[in-house]
């Protein structure tokens, strides 16, 4: 389904694109939205930006920052709650990967989130984080319109619970950099990590490790331990080899 | 005032420690706090980290993890709704000012923290952001002991509105680069910016950008322009040369 966005309408009358789009919310989120004119802006992605009456360019930006830090609050309660003997460093670990844009963008296309964004289909760019950046600014639509205790409760029931596997999540690590090494032996490839930088201080500081495959650089992560930045890079040279859509 | 840490107290008999730290609680944020406990924990540094009884120590890291993230979704509403018509660039940027490590030691001095945290004395280390971080779990403790709308309405009225003057920070960024270059001229100083690294791709990409003075680096900035890293680089070199504390 193809919802046009449409500007917001004081006057307070159902287009038909308004119960089409509020249908969709109810069976993605399990709840009826209030002010539509928030979820057309969610969906809005910036290649399709538009331009108000006032010339103000308005697209689904300024919701994916605020769903951002609504879904990164959400995660951080739930994670504190959920783990309540593990260090601030475990759950600072476990949010980055719950809330990675390779997470997101799937997550986005498992709950159709992706049939909803309107992009502008003429342009000759790819839109590789599009779905998860309007999950987030979903989330932000979603904030605006009921407020943080709906938006926790739904993002409990209706995203966490039903994508996210915790006991995966915690050894999700682990996998990924043996997938590496293990497809690199059967590839008969040399594989190898490097810190190229390191930022902050004291235990605030956080590295930046590459991963190199016969010497070429695939991706880099970025984490509190060298171990956890080898771990992020593995992932995403591994979404990457295996052609997934993935920021790096 | 120095209150010292008392682990959970099931019984609820009240301690006199109790009755200062919510005196001090209510004197600051202007409230009467439920669990004390929570607050205690707040207060209480990793220099200064204590065991349970099932051997599990606890310090005010993980209250530090969940008051950052509900701080940083609070000034994400904030800006989001104060500035209707910029865009997500100028509210990242401004976000970044606002909960600054930099700038939440100052306020934490300004609001009477310092005085609450529980710091190992006899440790020889600096605890140069004990302050920021402690203002941070006070934040978390807030958050579990009230809800989310409590502590957005306790951190407007009583931080934001209090300490913040926005039109200053809107144009904050320009006085630390100008600082710098001034002083440095009266000084008979080099300075010199340098890009050292790229995180991220895409409108996500970030930049690190490192100030010389006189060939020496003084400081590291991130942002997602080379211009908001530079400024960010010069804050912290300002600070760094005035001898204030800060996070490098």
């Amino acid at each position: 389904m193809a919802v046009r966005f449409r500007p917001y309408n004081p006057a307070g009358t159902e287009f038909s694109s308004d119960k089409q789009l509020k249908q969709a919310i109810k069976s993605i989120l399990g709840y009826k939205p209030g002010n539509i004119y928030l979820y057309h802006l969610a969906f809005l992605h910036k290649s399709a930006t538009q331009e108000t009456n006032n010339g103000i360019r308005i697209n689904n930006e300024r919701l994916e920052f605020l769903g951002d830090a609504i879904l990164d609050a959400v995660a951080a309660d739930y994670l504190f709650k959920t783990f309540p003997t593990r260090d601030e460093g475990f759950l600072t670990e476990m949010r980055s990967k719950i809330v990675s844009r390779a997470m997101l963008n799937k997550i986005s296309q498992k709950m159709g989130i992706d049939q909803l964004i309107q992009l502008d289909n003429s342009s000759s760019g790819t839109f590789r984080s599009c779905n998860g950046d309007a999950f987030e600014a979903l989330i932000g639509a979603l904030y605006l319109d009921k407020g943080y205790d709906f938006t926790r409760k739904t993002i409990l029931d209706r995203i966490i619970n039903r994508y996210f596997d915790m006991d995966e999540l915690v050894n999700h690590e682990v996998n990924f950099k043996s997938k590496i090494i293990e497809w690199s032996q059967r590839e008969k490839k040399q594989t190898r990590f490097n810190v190229v930088n390191e930022i902050g201080s004291g235990y605030k500081k956080q590295y930046i490790v590459e991963l190199l495959i016969d010497d070429e650089a695939i991706a880099r992560g970025q984490d509190y331990s060298i171990k956890g930045a080898e771990q992020n890079a593995a992932e995403k040279s591994w979404q990457k080899i295996n052609g997934e859509t993935v920021d790096l």
